[in-house]
Order: C-alpha cells, then structure tokens, then sequence
C-alpha cells in the first residue's frame, strides 16, 4: 500500500507511527517485548493509524494531537491479530511466522492482553472522556463480531444481511472508530466527526468484502498465507453466499462447503465453482456500492489533502492485490 | 468468606456488586451471556469490590459512588482467571467446571476480551481520568507478573526477593488498585489514597502468600480443585524456596522439583518434606508481618465501621482455610 501515490499524504506520519508503536511496545520483560517487536515488525498496512491521522488532519489537527490515539488503534488491532492466531492455530501471518507458532499459546495470550491494556492506558490520558469509552465499547462489540462469526461456521444459510452484520463488527467498526476518533481528537464538530464515522462504516465493509475474496484469488506469496483460509475453517463469506444461490451444481457446492476437513484439492473445487457463477463479481461489485457511499461521505469533509486522500483510499481498496 | 460477621459491614452492597455483575455481563449473544453468567456464578470472594467499596465508605462515599469501580475490578479479575484456565488448561475452579472445560478455548479468549473491554468501558463514564487510567497500568503490570511466573517456572534458584516481586505484581497490585481506587472515587485526599495504597500491597502480598500455602495444605474440596497445582505447574512459591534452605533431604527435594511430570505420590512427598522443615511456619510468619505492616496503614486511616473491617480483614486473611 504504500508504494501508492495517494499514501504520501500520510507516509511520513506513518514512520512516526511506527517508532512510536515500537517504543510502546517495549516493556521489561524481555520475551514479551520480543513478541511485541515481532508483532509490530511483521508489517501491515497501518490502516487504522492512517484513517485516524487523516480524520484529524482533515479537521485541522497536527500529528501530536492523534498519535496517541493512533498507536492505541494499531496495538488494539495487533491484539486481535494475536489472539485470533492462538485461537485459528496459524503458523503464518504476513509470511511470517505469527507469535503463537514462535512462542506459544500461553505468550500469545499475554501479549494480546498486554497490547489491549496499553493501548487504553495510552487513550487514557486524553482530556476527551469519549476517546477511551469508544475504544472500550468497539472492542465489545469486535469480540461479539467474533463470536458471530464463530457460531456461523459451517452454518451454509447465513444470509447476506448476517454476513454483512458480521464484517460490520469484525472489521468496519475499528475503522469507524479510528475515522471518528481522529476527528474527536482534533477537536471536530458533530457533523464531521459523523461524516467521518460515515465514511469508516462504509470502507470498513468493502474492505472485509475484498479481503474475503482476496482470500478466493489473491497471489498466496502476496497475501503472506495459503488461500482458502475462511473455506478451511468453514467462514462463509459473501462470494460463497451468492454461489449458494447461483450456481448451477449447487448440491455439489454445499456438500463442499459444508466438509469439516477439506483437502487442497477441493477448496480449489470450490473456488472455481464459486468463481464460475460470479461470486467474485458480485461481491466486488457489493463492494463498490460502500465505496460509493464511503465518498459520498467524505464529500462533505473540510476540502484539502487529506480529504483528497480519504477520498483516494477508496479506490485502493477496490483494487488492491485483485 | 461472607459468613464472618466483619464481613457483614459490605454484605448488603456485595448483593448489589453480585447484581450488577450480571446485569453487565449480559450481552446480545447468547454463548457469550452463558459464559459470563457461568463465571458470575461460580462465585469468588468478591475481594476486590469489597476493598474498593471499604476504601470508599471509608472516605465518606455512597455505595452508588463506586459501584461501577467495584463491578469493573471484579469483571477484570474475572477475566484473569478465564485466560488462566485456558492456558494452565484448568478443568476445575472452585469445584465447578472451567469456561474452558465447558465452552473452549475460542470462547474463553473472547469472554477474557470482553470482561476486559466492558470493565474498561464502565470506568471510562468516570469524570476522574486518573481511574481508567490506574486501572490499565495495573492491568500492563498484571500480564508482567505472569510472565514472571511463566519465565521462573522450574527455576530452582528462584530467591524470596523474585518470590515477592512476582506476588506482587500477580496479585497484590490489583487489591491495591481496588483500594486507591475506591479512595480517588469517593473523592478522598492524597494521604488517605496513599493509606490505602499500601494496605492494599500489604494484604495483598500476605494473601498469595497464605493462598500459595493454601495450595499445600488446605483441604480440597474446600479449595474446589486438587491440591499442589502450583508444584505440578513448576511454580515454586514461599514454602518452597524455604525448604530448598532448610530441607534435610535437600537434594531429594530439588529433584522431585523439578520434576516435569509428578504423580500424586511425589506431590504428596514434596509437600511433606515442605511441612516438615518448617516451610508452612516460614511462609505464614512472612505472610503475618506484611498483614502487620496493612494493619498499620489503617490506622491512618479515618475512624468508623468501615475502617475496621478493613483491619478486621487482615485477621481474615491470616486463618482462612488454613
């Protein structure tokens, strides 16, 4: 993501997100700072930081101001990352291995728990009473996000709607609060910190529906994993709910998805059956209407690079690794 | 713990901790509901509202005051012990079956999460930043302490001075917290949350010190799990350390130690060869002078009923189960 033109507006905000993000993470415990660093440096695209610092540079606001807040975003995310390693058994994440594989079970959980504490002790020292208590209540519903997401496993008549439910919680509201956040750090008015809120809602879902097809088509060396992780592990996205009602060897497709353990072969089955029948397709093009909505939103934002950049990111996540 | 007539000065408002606990935990998905409900259920001594509540009546605050505090201290105790279970694999805690037992591991990461977030939540309605504040320090401090405990697993050499740097961190920071925190609730002055501050790390250290001894010699079934648990993990508490000194048969000693796999047998030699040179007397003789040093804080503290069950605790903390 960064190599892209558009980033430049943030980049140079990002590295002092990063060496904030590091000296954060350190703590006396050595092994513990070593899985943070680890953490922090196996990458990522920073998104969360980046809409933050954006939303808040859009309403007039210096770096100062949102960096704590930004660093707080990023570690809250990695603590998710962590947990959700531990709990799915991943070896890799980003083509490297993840803590859980390098350090264990019980290490993993103390560094997710660890990330969450600071990352609210860091907001904590805002003036602003409504930056932790928005923090604490996403990550409520993040976890309830999680939840539903577990109790729909394998469950092959999750809806659209449910499906939509479900990535609002898991990954839209994070990016909701991070635009809406930066806004309330920069000391913004109800009708940009709502547009802003607007604007992450509506990106935040199209980039759960491309991230789940990315994971039906994407490069595996670019994605850092194998594909077919959601199909693996029973997560019914939204390419396989269109599939479900289109394509035309239907029972074929559900005795599939509904395997417990599938072999390379048929996962490979069932993405070229949910590709034959326009499951990408549809599913970008779902994707393409909250993008539409995302800038409608950010159409009423103070005018300027970062608005221009909002308004850019857009366009990123339709096309990103596809 | 609620039978001892000092306890009755909080029995009333423990109801309504008890009552807000549950009307908290609830959540819009019904597993999650279940867990926490179950966790609620299970019981516990409810120490760390009770100290919060004691510190703030003591400084002349309505129950209503430090309510939520209280429902928070105890929500993020609660989600220490659920990760706990899932990483020492615990199937039993006070007699009953363990989240984990019962619901998993996925589900128990979430519910850990979820406590955590709701109780971070609830304390960020508080005017005072200092509140969430203390309370995601003691929380960063908290996964260090484990870490230790994780880290000087098996390690023989372990001194009273690791010994006690780990208990405090693992347990005595958060019935400090609960007592500086009722004290910065109820609005009290500098002196008097210094007061409780350091009863609270006090009566903190000498209970894990008892509840480590507890894991040697109390009873099991009012222990509600087997006894030695802490030896078969490789945790060498106070009576250990002791009778690594003073053993006769020290060689014997630190071989059954460190020992990995102990059967019931060696647990039971290890514990006697304890009993024997003394390593119980030691560890309570320690754990009397830290309740004495509790005790003298609370005499600075302001004269009522509040203040003498706080010192009446400290007699508690010395003869339960034991």
């Amino acid at each position: 993501m960064n190599e892209l033109p558009l980033w430049q507006e943030v980049q140079k905000d990002l590295q002092e997100v990063e060496a904030e993000l590091l000296r954060q993470v350190d703590a006396p415990d050595p092994v513990l700072s070593q899985a943070a660093r680890h953490l922090v440096q196996a990458g990522g695209k920073r998104l969360r930081p980046a809409f933050a610092i954006l939303a808040a540079r859009c309403c007039g606001a210096p770096l100062e101001r949102v960096l704590p807040l930004a660093v707080a975003l990023e570690m809250i995310h990695m603590a998710t990352l962590v947990h959700d390693d531990v709990i799915d058994a991943s070896p890799l994440r980003r083509g490297r291995p993840t803590v859980w594989a390098r350090w264990g079970q019980e290490l993993s959980l103390h560094t997710g728990d660890y990330l969450f504490a600071r990352s609210l002790l860091l907001v904590a020292a805002y003036d602003d009473p409504r930056i932790p208590s928005i923090l604490a209540a996403t990550s409520i519903q993040m976890v309830q996000g999680e939840l539903h997401q577990l109790a729909d496993a394998f469950d092959l008549d999750v809806s659209v709607r449910d499906y939509l439910k479900r990535i609002y919680r898991k990954t839209a509201l994070l990016i909701a609060a991070s635009c809406r956040l930066g806004a309330i750090a920069a000391g913004a008015g109800e009708a940009a910190i709502r547009h802003l809120d607007h604007y992450g809602r509506n990106l935040g879902v199209a980039f759960q529906i491309t991230d789940d097809v990315l994971d039906m088509v994407a490069d595996p060396e670019r994605l850092g994993k194998p594909i077919g992780s959601d199909l693996r592990q029973g997560v019914i996205t939204l390419p396989a709910i269109y599939a479900l009602r289109a394509c035309p060897k239907k029972h074929k497709l559900v005795c599939l998805l509904a395997k417990r353990d599938k072999t390379a072969a048929e996962i490979q089955e069932v993405i070229e059956l949910i590709k034959n029948c326009g499951g990408i397709e549809y599913a970008l093009a779902l994707a393409e209407r909250y993008l539409d909505r995302a800038r409608q939103h950010a159409l009423f934002l103070p005018k300027g690079p970062a608005r221009d950049t909002l308004k850019g990111l857009t366009y990123y996540v339709r096309t990103r690794g596809i």
